[in-house]
């Protein structure tokens, strides 16, 4: 299609327009179904926008009622401003930018009083020399300053109004003798507006970073723990055949569990830095930065997800007939360690210690299991030398676990069926990532490689995996210990069942303490 | 030292006091260097917040020449606000700014219009209910719209002004009757700064956010050849024992290296926003989505150099005896992949096609090689109960390879031996990355694992990776192809060498074609 329209611009223009008239009739159906969207993904938007209006119609009556105009008189307009800029959707972003509001302000009122201190005593063309010269120095000096990491990090608000605030002080005082008045009076509507800000973000349906950020957390380890569920069933899915819309549900399940743990980084530092504002009931410095740290180890463990999840859109491929005599020990590692994760994300949820024996011998006996069952199979790693032999015990083995596998064993590929098989499936990559490839002689050639190599290297990722939950039991464990969080109660109210791979395997079921 | 300290806060006073008074000290000379550094790392930083003071300096004029003050008055001020807030450091990003000002401030000034109109029906007091009814609906309406992802993504400063813009206007009008003059000259003045702003970004010094993406682009690529280089060249690192600097340096460069291309995601977003912006001499649409594609591959490739990355940490190492009877395939293909990367990032760079040979027949060889020698040793990955025999094939084949491994190989360890081993190199992990590990029933279950395995994942994410390079050579065609890349040109005048892994093995020279 697209090759047709290229170049002919008249046809091109006539869709265009075309298009136009079908986006505007369709635009308000989609409107409200995106402004329905985000008030259902998060209902405090909505209750935050009904306080974002609060606060705007409170700061306006600094204008409608006559005897607050009567006292404050134009400079209402900088509380207004205030609000719009400085009110945040959680209490430690407003009281983050309200603090670099007040520090900006405060600064650059004293800094262009001294100014006018000096300008005073000259006469009218050197004092215009003097400001427009010091409106040029401190405008370059502050923009320089803006480019330091740790003041971009943390400041870079409040220089921004420094300069702003700077700027309109100086340059008004020039027309205007009484600067001192004008800063004070400034000073008193910003302070005006903060103190609505503040009194909105922290009385009325108040939304806290630090919620935010100890909630995100619990979720990223249960997004992780799905993911390596989803991942490992797919790895083992039978029926390659059907690319359906529960297939295509799995992948996204896959990806979003860990892009959402990727992706966080920036998010997470801010949200425990505007948490690090947020007033607390408590003695001790609660420890925001740990669950940076356990962010990190996240992130850590996560690329290990992310390259079994490679294995599974991997060019080459471990036929299934392999893969299924290994199904049930992965099967069996895969859920261990996500119900070791569940449990991780249900005692964050509950404030409470790890269970002590989070690292049962479940896992231990899993992991044992895979061992032996990938000593009980040294022949799939030859090469395809021995591929006869191979095959022949693959048959035997494959009839033994008949139950998973139903399809005859393929002898190693000739180069051609290999060529054609590779090429549907990377068509079939294309159509769903968008990206386009081409047949390439690496890509034939790399068939020729074993096939129980990227088996062996799943295998290798999986117990990597395992190995890697214990950092993130430390980081956890840290952090109850640092947050002061209550003791593990033996309580076993919840059951959760961790099933997957839809095999005869019986999984164990777990306990885990609800509430008291 | 940490427990000492805890609870004793009187010491912990006293020393923060200490500290205090040094840091001040330092302070001044830190600053000097954070300075410097900003400046070192990008001159541009430095022209632009020149720039910024120049462009303040030209504003603060308004006020300062008594023939502008007359014609424009205190208005001058909001000439000022918009310089300070729309003036971005790249053309892009300033004209992003400007047009989302202006329509921001076109648009709230027209529905504020449309309010007065209605509003100058009424009595007093209905009117201040009408009018602060409205700041309530239009600032509940316009916060709520902003969580719409789309608008978030493109329009939210518009949003932002808008609310701001609307609300001053409706509130001053309510005290002031000409509305329309206000809204008028406000308008005049916003224009005024935007003007000057993007007079500055275009013709003084232009940065354009669009040959940041086209450097970035090229820089990344080139930072992941550097990474798989650096990881490949220590995965064969022969003497483990040593933790000097270079070696510290080797692992910031692989972290580097696919850092860069991970984090870039939203940082390369907007920059193709705002490039899309820019004007440009061509008569074509400069396709920056392109980049974005592009990026998106980069980051597929990626993750299998993080996977790589993560067989060099693992918690289970392959012994270097058995890694060094596959140093030089794997080397050699490490090697190809980045001299293809270096050659792209190269082409990329001048603007031009990639070389039609690019995929060249060495890394088809060097991935047979690859194969062939995993292929002659299958009794590799036979698990530990053939330990002897394996022990013994390995120890011939080392003798023949003598040149790369010193050390005798190792018989399979004994359970206490592999505690201490896994011990020692935990604790040195934790010194590296800050997380301390327990050492868990999980970690010494795992030494019993074939030793092979780790190697056989690491082997599979090599050849993975020379797929995957296949899809990123692709989406350079298809940018060269989109962006009107000039067409290859044969001359050869710089030499690139790619050696890695210290290793007797000659590597291909091969010549990148450079200027004409």
């Amino acid at each position: 299609m697209a090759t047709v329209i290229a170049g002919d611009s008249s046809k091109r223009k006539l869709l265009s327009v075309h298009g136009l008239l079908e986006r505007t009739k369709t635009m308000p159906m989609s409107l409200w179904r995106s402004l329905r969207k985000v008030g259902r993904d998060d209902p405090r938007r909505a209750i935050y926008a009904l306080k974002v209006g609060t606060a705007l119609t409170l700061v306006s009556l600094l204008y409608l009622l006559e005897p607050l105009f009567q006292g404050i008189g134009k400079d209402a307009m900088w509380a207004v401003m205030t609000v719009v800029v400085v009110f945040e959707f959680t209490a430690g972003a407003t009281f983050y930018k309200g603090f670099n509001r007040a520090l900006g302000t405060i600064f650059a009122g004293s800094l262009a009083f001294f100014i006018e201190c000096i300008a005073a005593e000259l006469g009218t063309v050197s004092r215009a020399i003097f400001v427009g010269g010091s409106v040029f120095l401190i405008g370059f000096a502050a923009t320089y300053v803006r480019f330091i990491p740790r003041i971009k990090k943390n400041y870079d608000y409040g220089v921004m109004i420094f300069i702003l605030t700077f700027n309109l002080i100086t340059v008004s005082s020039f027309r205007e003798p009484n600067v001192l008045k004008i800063a004070r009076q400034r000073l008193y509507t910003i302070g005006i507006g903060c103190v609505v800000c503040i009194f909105m973000s922290l009385f009325v349906f108040p939304n806290w970073s630090g919620e935010d950020l100890h909630n995100s957390t619990a979720d990223k380890i249960e997004a992780l723990a799905r993911s390596i569920e989803a991942c490992v069933t797919e790895y083992f899915n039978d029926d390659m055949s059907k690319e359906t819309a529960e297939r295509k549900s799995t992948r996204d399940t896959i990806q979003k569990g860990y892009r959402a743990v990727l992706d966080s980084k920036s998010v997470e530092e801010s949200l425990a830095s505007f948490a690090s504002w947020e007033p607390r009931h408590s003695s001790y410095r609660y420890p925001w930065q740990q669950y940076v740290k356990l962010g990190a180890t996240l992130r850590h463990f996560a690329y290990t997800a992310v390259a079994l999840h490679g294995c599974l859109e991997s060019e080459i491929q471990t036929p299934q007939s392999v893969r299924s005599l290994f199904r049930e020990p992965c099967c069996r590692v895969a859920g261990e360690v996500s119900k070791i994760l569940r449990e991780l994300a249900m005692s964050i949820r509950k404030r409470q210690h790890c269970p002590p024996d989070i690292l049962s011998d479940n896992l231990h006996d899993a992991l044992h299991a895979l061992n032996s069952s990938i000593k009980s199979q040294p022949r799939l790693f030859l090469g395809t030398k021995n591929a006869q032999a191979k095959s022949t015990i693959l048959a035997a083995q494959t009839n033994q676990h008949s139950s998973y596998s139903t399809t005859a064993l393929p002898s190693v590929k000739t180069d051609v069926s290999a060529l054609l098989d590779f090429r549907s499936k990377r068509e079939h990559h294309s159509e769903r990532s968008t990206l386009k490839p081409t047949l390439s002689k690496i890509a034939i050639l790399s068939l020729e490689f074993s096939e129980a190599l990227p088996f062996a290297a799943f295998a290798s990722l999986l117990v990597e995996m395992a190995v890697r939950l214990d950092l993130i039991i430390d980081q956890v464990e840290k952090l109850a210990k640092e947050a002061h969080f209550k003791e593990f109660t033996e309580k076993n109210d919840i059951k959760i069942d961790v099933k997957i791979c839809d095999s005869a395997t019986v999984l164990p079921t777990i306990n885990v303490a609800c509430g008291e």
